[in-house]
């Protein structure tokens, strides 16, 4: 480690599960890197939905990752461990991380750290990796959207809503979202979505099957659950697919599944954060090669909500669970 | 078409939909082959369960297919259309038929029948097509069953079972499957099943967890739907694949997706009967090059349960629905 670095940092803990108040800045060690990783120097850090989950005791760190929240980071590279070979200290990188993302200084794996999209700053690049991420994984990998198909993305208006409308606009397909007011709809569509609907005014099958002919979307990215589920069955396509990465309205529901069988639904899910370094690091290779090039040209770029203070991540949890966000709330660390 | 051939044949007709006897002989024209079809001379056709469900009125045969039910047939070829390069007058063929299998004749698309089995009589051959069909893509295409995996099949002791349980042993996947009695179970494990579970005495979930040192069924082939979906989502590994071909037990049910989302499944399903022929041709080669050999070996063929005349198709229906049957129940249409 260079010799320059503190031992002690700020970061924000988990005083005891509970509502936003529950987020304290504390003292801790700054963490050493292992031989593949680096240490950043937290610059921005990007606020999730998880996070708020784990605060609220409900999503636990995976085995090995750290207490503090946080799952996504931009800043300058502080050390390097003995193996890596990629960056250097001084570098300026954005990366995914299992945690520890609120805080001064982060360790992460090289290959799950990117350098930061040309033209861009330390908060909007913070606010990339874990809607990226996903939405690559489950979109585009685990959903295999093609082009010209048509994307049904529920929270449009989300970190994931407007990633996902606005990747999945610039490979060619036909977007439709849904949103829970007109401002958020106005939102959506400034970003590429081809539809928005209104979810407290329009039902959504309905609408999907008119601007689809009746043909239907063939893949459902659906954060809701709940009676979405048995919905998203009835608004997909024939061999549509459906890709579950939260559950907003609950897990548990009832379906028919009449139609996921008549119609050869694919139902699946996953959760980004348990997967091993390895699985993160062929994302972030696609990602660099196919998502780097179109964020270096602005034809996409994370939808910024609002910028807190690292102490104030109190404020920034409240924001998101008042649901009044569009896009990305970011931590501030500098 | 060949002049020997008769202009009226017997069939089983549905009177009216309701019980075994709604299915009564009746004189109907000796269908003529389309230009790429055989005609057929029947001399065995297969009874499956989606029969029964036409009879009764709930699956009615996809357009353009016959109202005669009849999912299966084998028998000599006694025609063919001008465009039919494969087969020949006298050749002895079984093939899958989107409909009119009980019946003294039926046409079909040369693609979608394959030459008897070496060393396999008509009746053995009639109670081939509609499980090998359907357990081949839902299990190896659709469910990706790979070897050494691990398979749960339901209904073991059903046409469907005892295929998927030779199948997916034959190609050397371990084999757990549930059955409705002692007797039904000791019929799976003699058909190479490694576990056979008695549903009415034992918790499949637990069994499943048991045998596989709580890694779970990497494939589960349902046609039972109801509560066992939401326990198939507990007995699944990892990244397990769950298809669903019927819902004996109802289509509409209550699950944790939860465990959907963070065991990564696919939840996906098919039916085969609509499917375009070309599709079905597609999996007639693979069952060919692939599925045939064995067959010829003897080390997996269709488990034979009890022969009936056409005329009695009512009867062979009676002991479907009763549920004590083993295997495969065939019509003589000789």
């Amino acid at each position: 480690m260079a010799l320059q670095n503190p031992s002690q940092m700020t970061a924000i803990e988990i005083t005891q599960p509970g509502g936003p108040r529950a987020l304290k800045p504390v003292k801790r060690p700054v963490p050493r890197p292992a031989a593949s990783e680096i240490l950043v120097h937290v610059k921005a850090a990007g606020v999730n939905r998880p996070d708020v989950l784990q605060r609220q005791g409900h999503y636990p760190p995976p085995p090995g990752a750290p207490d503090i929240p946080g799952l996504e980071i931009a800043g300058e590279v502080a050390a390097v461990g003995d193996r890596v070979q990629r960056f250097r200290v001084g570098d300026q990188v954005t990366a995914l991380v299992a945690g520890g993302g609120y805080a001064e200084f982060a360790a992460v794996d090289e290959s799950n750290a990117l350098p930061l999209p040309s033209g861009f700053g330390y908060a909007e690049s913070a606010a990339i990796p874990e809607t990226f991420f996903t939405v690559w994984h489950n979109v585009f990998e685990r959903g295999g959207l093609k082009p010209g198909e048509t994307l049904l993305v529920h929270g449009g208006s989300s970190g994931i809503g407007t990633t996902a409308i606005q990747l999945a606009s610039a490979f060619g397909a036909y977007v439709i979202t849904t949103a829970g007011s007109a401002e958020k709809c106005e939102a959506c569509l400034r970003l590429g979505a081809d539809r928005a609907i209104n979810y407290r005014e329009e039902d959504f099958v309905k609408i999907v099957e008119e601007a689809t002919d009746g043909k239907g979307a063939n893949v459902i990215l659906d954060m809701v659950g709940g009676d979405y589920i048995d919905r998203n069955y009835s608004a997909a396509a024939i061999d549509g697919r459906i890709v579950q990465i939260a559950f907003l309205n609950g897990a548990k529901a009832t379906a028919n599944f009449s139609k996921l069988m008549t119609k050869r639904l694919t139902h699946t899910g996953s959760t980004l954060r348990s997967r091993p370094v390895e699985f993160k690091a062929a994302i972030a290779q696609e990602l660099e090669s196919k998502v780097w090039p179109l964020l270096a040209e602005r034809r996409v770029s994370p939808v910024m909500d609002m910028i807190f203070p690292l102490r104030d991540a109190w404020r920034a949890h409240e924001r998101m669970e008042d649901g009044q966000h569009i896009g990305k709330i970011v931590l501030d660390v500098a």
